[in-house]
């Protein structure tokens, strides 16, 4: 086992009827920003549930936080919390207003231009405390201190230990409005959160790639559930706390991380505005396809826990274990090829150079991915 | 599942040579109280690394908690922190010494008999902060903000979650001179501190569970390795990190909750002097046969994917793990039967009087742990 420091100081409350704690949550004193999407929250009642229980503490509002959310919306957000001395931020929504609100919680007391915190990982000092009331399993961004903004074709991700969410609360029954495609990009999303940080060389740490397996497995084993019935509240919380604990620094605690997937994806994303979760389906299977000798270990526990391969060289198991993941993605409607988005061979050294720009060093978890490799692995994925 | 609330701000830091970062875990400007225990600390090191560490902080000493740290004890080292002005405490020890360190923080501020805190649920204020650093890997006490205290033969726990330790390090290398008994003792007790939230009423949580059974599994496959071999870092690295997150609010969350057997060997414990782990080992196996229709669920997935049996009608397989549970605590060196510690029938009246003294209510997950039930638990175990 490598090393390792964990730190998680988010309180998570979970479960039916949670959101009327809010006005618990927070302090009276405080004057909240609440920050929203596209405004699903006020079709789902998730808006009235909020501001019913913050009725007696002072709440301001900022709607329009869009997917991959964009540093100008972010400064408008950031203007207006200025002008009226707010200092509490409420994140309302999935991952993408969350990231925002990490972002204007860091820069809203930043002298410069607040592009400089993702871009050169600029420090900034008193960030203002936020909250967030999750209504999209996906991201993990709820129990942790990272965030991703786009501005212009840059996609670009930060973090710091100030900046984890003081509570999050997290009601499955939020989800049921969810459409088909949202909650498969989010079961995409956490179970690709899981094998960046599982399938990677093996440094004995079995308990870690228990729980991934778990998280895996318990996805894996919902996925139909999830999408299929609309208020199946047990597959719905099995799937948020299986999200959450994705992404919250405990299953990468002592192990080897890789995120080179989440790298590449970023870019399809950024150039060809594949959702996220889309964009990690791409790059995944042609990904390990093409280092399945380096993770042959991993792959192969794999195959054997998580699909229940058994018979087989290792070869055999390891592109069986592929195949197994690529359907499971297809059948919650994430697609694992490049040309149903219309992207052609032709469109790939663009990619690969914006990702060069973006990232000089070879990507990985042995850093050996570089330009001709990205190239291969977006080949295999045409 | 059931809603939950998870909320854990303790850092951890695990790894070889982390004991020198305990400069740059407590400001300088800080008075500490350093607690521990019978002084092996001074023999395998540690102490020299943490005098080492804190050459330039201001530290006091405190040794001699003893195993179940007593009141009186802890009173002590409160009147050397009143008196020194101390406004930091180090817990350099195991479960015992931390758990000890949290009265302490606890009650620093109490005005009146801080036994009240343990026996009528007392409110404290002003709790010192502490951190910690963990030398024998069994109690979980490192992360979480449970304590247990002892007074003659009343021995009781309390929690609060201003108790969580501001950071504990974990180097598996300060475990190479723990003695078979100390590390069967923690093998078993972090075991039973993963049933207890386990091995209960099925209410659909299939992450939680899995991370159990990882911890239960790792256990079981690392033990001979951290019995038998003196210095294998890496199965001590495995058993620490699963001790501590046996009992660290993950596992519990959303679950049903036993500690039946807790409760019942905490009076074998305060009665008959019967380490911690021994007595847990003891009342386990027969707790389980005893409600072994109420628990079939989950013991037969016990059965199943913690010992992997698959054939037999489910009593059966009931039966063979309860045999293999208690096959692997005799292993360790880890008794399960009373008449080892020379406790006969005539004995067990006694013993249940005093827990009914201590909690009048029944005990377990569904109440149903009457004293008659506890007898039987205990006739069982002769």
């Amino acid at each position: 086992m490598n090393n390792f420091e964990f730190y998680n100081p988010t309180q998570i409350v979970f479960g039916k009827g949670q959101i009327e704690k809010l006005k618990d949550l927070i302090p009276t004193d405080k004057k909240i920003l609440m920050i929203f999407g596209g405004g699903s929250i006020k079709n789902n009642g998730v808006y009235d549930q909020v501001k019913k229980s913050l009725m007696d503490h002072t709440l301001f509002e900022f709607g329009g936080i869009e997917s991959n959310p964009k540093y100008e919306t972010a400064i408008k957000a950031i203007e207006l919390a200025r002008a009226e001395k707010i200092d509490y931020l409420l994140a309302v929504g999935g991952g993408s207003v969350i990231d925002a609100t990490k972002f204007i919680s860091a820069a809203i007391n930043f002298d410069g231009d607040a592009w400089d915190i993702p871009s050169k990982n600029a420090t900034f000092e008193n960030p203002l405390p936020f909250g967030t009331v999750l209504t999209l399993p996906a991201t993990g961004s709820e129990m942790n201190c990272f965030s991703v903004m786009s501005k212009g074709s840059d996609k670009l991700g930060f973090g710091n230990p100030s900046l984890f969410p003081k509570f999050s609360i997290l009601d499955p029954q939020v989800t049921y409005t969810l459409s088909e495609k949202q909650l498969g990009n989010g079961l995409v999303d956490a179970f690709v959160h899981t094998t960046e940080q599982y399938l990677t060389k093996d440094v004995n740490t079995p308990l870690q790639d228990r729980i991934a397996e778990g998280i895996l497995q318990t996805l894996v084993e919902e996925a139909d559930k999830v999408i299929h019935i609309k208020e199946d509240y047990e597959s719905r919380a099995n799937f948020m706390w299986s999200a959450t604990m994705a992404l919250n620094g405990l299953i990468g605690s002592g192990v080897v991380h890789d995120w080179a997937t989440h790298m590449i994806g970023h870019e399809l994303t950024a150039l060809h505005g594949i959702d996220h979760g889309r964009s990690l389906a791409v790059v995944l299977p042609s990904l390990l396809r093409e280092l399945k000798e380096q993770k042959k270990v991993k792959l192969l526990q794999f195959a054997q826990r998580v699909w229940g391969i058994e018979g087989g060289t290792p070869d055999e198991r390891i592109e069986k274990a592929i195949v197994c993941m690529e359907d499971f993605f297809n059948k919650v409607g994430v697609p694992t090829k490049l040309k149903v988005y219309k992207i052609t061979e032709d469109d790939l050294p663009t990619i690969v150079s914006a990702l060069r720009s973006h990232i000089p060093a070879n990507l990985g978890e042995a850093q050996n991915i570089d330009q001709d490799m990205v190239l291969r692995i977006l080949k295999r994925a045409l």
